[in-house]
Formats: structure tokens, C-alpha cells, sequence
């Protein structure tokens, strides 16, 4: 990681750590012991990569980072409860999550589901919250609630995990003509929905217009993928101390990028899809030093 | 039940359950199987009282029942989403809702979960909608989807589940002085937040100022009061075919108000709020006519 990218996520880190201990601060209607369960997953070492994203997207488009924490947080909550739901015993059934037991293995099943509903809800409740903070115009604000909605449920990530689910056994199977359009169509929607989301939020808070706008979603798209075909090729040669993974979707039998293209194919796709998503930050000329940096980072990253 | 309230159920059933329908219309990107389980519950022969309570409260304030309708769409996904994950074995372990399997004994636990998941985030997004379309001012659209937040969240409905599964089992020892505050607490949360943020999301669709809107809200926390007492009372006189329930309150040793007040005792409390639910109403005169009913129909129904 460069020393400006580490800067930068470093800072948009304890930014948005300290406005989401302020959202989830002990309150007199609030059950401790799901503050405790929520707070758990929201603080185990996640690398803030959407409220980064939410943040630099916003100031790309002229507004202080500080004017869109709550929706950056917003965003941080919304992908941790997907890991504490995909993590569940009826789900994918991983009793480990960056090297820590998972939300269900600490605080039981009921718990880690209403943690997890917690923070869904949560999220639309501090994104309300920041729009009126900075006075956003209704269209907007309805736009920046429908847009994380969007990439947040049953179209986006929440589909994701659906078809992934469905998907499953597909690996064994890679001579069908529809794996690799299956593949994309599930982490398009798995990861790429919610990171899409994330840069159209940044833009919105910022009152963008629709050519910004048009031009972070497609960057999000791009490293939204490239993201997820890293992971797959860390998953096959990667550390798996440094992952905090037990297990691997290799000997799962899944459908990866790895599998399907090798692991040279799929770094030469995901090279590709950065170097688009950098062509797509030209208009914000070096406000968008950070972003053009994290593209990078998300192909060369060893976790 | 009266007729003009039959015909006003009636009525705004039909309506929400076609926005529903159109909220939930096939989409490409939307997997069939979470669809079909998201509608499966959302179908399954809900009263729709969030709903009416979401259109009577706007109409009482101005404005018409048809400009809110994506919003009482959303409060009932959002009851149907807490009753899906309510259901599961993690929690209630529930195998019949309204004489119906349960979401997960049909589709499975992990479509059932995220079934869940999708309602509950369609929800914000057909609230944006609804904002947009009537073109909703910033400040009245950031409150909106904070105050559903806020009553569906950990602090809300959210939290008085996590509230419900700790005190079980307090039933077993009434003599403890605080078991008639935490029963009030649980219920203030698990089904009164809802209720009020019904109420009051309407009141904010028609742009009412803050007296119209604080009546309807305290119209609402007695009304959902009520109708939590009716539902215990129910539990022991009830007719276990009409309610469509398997089991009951009474035989888990749950702590309830008919047993902690006895039936009639019980009954006596829920008249005392319907009655102040009444007077609340005044503001509105004869707009009011259908949440005059209502009120008197929580405590009069058999199921």
C-alpha cells in the first residue's frame, strides 16, 4: 500500500470508527447485550473499504469527507451484517471471520441475527441522519436511501448471496457454457452491488450530476469485480494466516475466477478492469489521487 | 368489525397489497427463489393494520391514501420480516404462522433468512420511492426513513425482540417488581415501535407540523399497547383455529399481561388506553372516523 493511500485510510478509518461509536452509543432503549453483538463485527479489524469509498467519491465532487461520515459508516454497517448473516450455520457455516470467532460462535444464533438486522437498519437510519445533517434536497436524499437500498437487497447484495448459495456444486462442473456468466452475474451483484453503492452515495451527499455520478458507478463496477477475482486468486495462493480464513471455496468445490480462468488469466482480467477503472476517474482530475491508488491496491493487496 | 372499517380494510388492502405486487415484480436481477419466498410471506393473509395505519394517519393529516402507499407497503414488509426471522429455529422455532408453514419450513433457513434481509431493505427503498414521487421536501424525507428506522431498529422493533428472548422464562417468577416494567418495555418495543412509526410515517408523508404529528404518535403508543394486551388475552380465551397459532404463550411460561394481571384485569387495561387513543384523535375530527374503529377493533377481535 502506498504511504498516501495508508494516510488516507488510515484517517478515513478513525473518522468513521468514531462516528459509528457515536451511532451506536449506549442508549436507554438499546438492549446491551445486541449493542454488544453489533459492535463486535463492526469493530474486528474490517478495512473500512466502503466508507473509504464513500468518502473519496465524495470529495471528488467537492465535498469534505467529514460531511458524509454517517453514510460512510452507514455502508460499513450494511457489509458487516452480510458477513454476520452469510456466516451463519444455515448459510455458509464459518465459525471464523478474520481470524476471530464469528458473531453466532460469541453471542449465539438469535443474537447474531438480530445484530445483523440491527445494522441493516441501522445503516438507512444514519444515512437519514447525515442528509438532513447537511440539509441534502428531498430528491436527493431519496435518491442516496433508494440507491443503497438497491445495491444493498435482493437486486444487489442480498441477490448475490442468493445465487451464490444456488450456485454452489457449479465448480464441479466448468465445462458449462453459462459458469463464467454465472460467476460475473453473482459477484456483480455479491460485492460489486454494494460497492457501486457506496461511490453513487459519496456522489449524491455531494450533489453530484448524473456525469459524475455515471463515472464513479462505473469505476465501482470495475473494482467491484477486479476486487472479488483478487480474492479468488488470494484463495489459491495467498496466506492463509493473513487471510483469517479457515478452509478455502477451493476445496469447497466452488465456482472462482482461479478455477475458471487460472490464476494468470484472472490476474490479467483483473489488471484490465483496473486499468478501465482508472480511465473512468479522469474527470476528477487529483481529487481522485486516492481512488486511482486504491484501484491498484485492490489487485496487489496479500489479504 | 363495523362496516366503514371493514370497507376501509378492505380498501387499503387491496391497494398496498398492488403495490406490493409491483414492488416486487419479476426483475432481472432479482432471483426468483428469494422472490417467491419474499412474497410467500408478504401473501400469506396479514390484517395489513401497519398499512392502514400508514394511509388513515396520512389522510387524517391531508393528505390521500393513494400518495402513501409505497410507504404502507413498506411498513408491512418490514412486519412481515420480523415475523419471518421471529419464526426461525434460532428463535421462536415456529412451524405455523396465521395456520401456514413458517417462511423456513417452506424455502429453508437460509433463503428464509435472506428473504428477511430482502424485505427489510426493499422496505427503505419503496419509502424513498414514495418520497420522490410526491416530491417530498429534504427534511421531511431524512425524518421519514429515520423514524421507520428507528421504530423497526435495535432500539425499536429489533430490540424488543432481543428484550423477549431475555425474559423468558421470567413468567415463572411474577412476584419480581420488575416483571410488569420489563413486560411493558419488551412490548413498547417489539410491537408498539412499529405501530407508531406507522402513524407517524404518514404524518410526515402529508408534510403535518409537529402537534399532529405528536397526537398520532401517542395515538399509536396506546393502540399498540392494546393490542399486545389483546393478543395475551387471546392466548388464553382465544380460539387456537381462528389465531392459526401452534402452541401458546401460556404453555412456554412466557411472561404476559394475563398472567400478570389476570384476563379481566388485562381487559380492563387495554379498554383505559383504547380510550385515550380516542381522545388523541380529536385534532382531526371526522378524518379520524376509520382510526376511531380501529382502535375499538384491537381489543374487540377474535384473532
Amino acid at each position: 500500500m502506498s504511504s498516501l493511500l495508508a494516510r488516507a485510510m488510515g484517517k478515513n478509518t478513525a473518522a468513521v470508527d468514531s462516528a459509528m461509536e457515536e451511532l451506536l452509543a449506549p442508549a436507554p432503549d438499546l438492549p446491551e447485550s445486541v449493542r454488544k453483538a453489533m459492535r463486535y463485527s463492526l469493530f474486528a479489524g474490517g478495512k473500512r473499504l466502503r466508507p473509504t469509498l464513500v468518502l473519496e467519491a465524495a470529495a471528488c465532487c467537492g465535498l469534505p469527507a467529514r460531511k458524509a461520515l454517517k453514510t460512510a459508516a452507514a455502508l460499513e454497517m450494511i457489509h458487516t451484517y452480510s458477513l454476520i448473516h452469510d456466516d451463519l450455520p444455515a448459510m455458509d457455516d464459518d465459525d471464523l471471520r478474520r481470524g476471530k470467532p464469528t458473531n453466532h460462535k460469541v453471542f449465539g444464533e438469535a443474537l447474531a441475527i438480530l445484530a445483523g438486522d440491527g445494522l441493516l437498519t441501522k445503516a438507512f437510519e444514519a444515512a437519514a441522519l447525515n442528509a438532513a445533517e447537511i440539509r441534502l434536497n428531498g430528491k436527493a436524499t431519496a435518491e442516496l436511501i433508494r440507491v443503497v437500498a438497491y445495491g444493498a437487497g435482493a437486486e444487489g447484495m442480498v441477490g448475490g448471496q442468493v445465487a451464490d448459495l444456488e450456485a454452489e456444486g457449479l465448480g464441479k462442473n466448468l465445462s458449462s457454457a453459462c459458469a463464467a456468466k454465472t460467476l460475473e452475474s453473482v459477484h456483480r451483484r455479491k460485492t460489486g452491488a454494494l460497492i457501486v453503492a457506496s461511490l453513487e452515495a459519496g456522489a449524491l451527499l455531494a450533489g453530484a450530476g448524473a456525469r459524475w455520478r455515471e463515472a464513479l458507478r462505473s469505476y465501482g463496477e470495475c473494482v467491484g469485480l477486479a476486487f472479488q477475482i483478487a480474492d479468488d486468486v488470494l484463495d489459491v495462493v495467498g496466506d492463509k494466516k493473513k487471510m483469517g480464513k479457515r478452509g478455502s471455496d477451493r476445496d469447497n468445490g466452488k465456482l472462482t475466477y482461479a478455477a475458471l480462468y487460472g490464476v494468470d488469466g484472472a490476474r490479467a482480467k483483473a489488471r484490465a478492469l483496473v486499468e478501465t477503472a482508472h480511465a473512468r476517474l479522469k474527470p476528477f482530475g487529483a481529487r481522485a489521487a486516492v481512488l486511482h491508488e486504491l484501484a491498484d491496491y485492490i489487485i496487489e493487496r496479500d489479504k
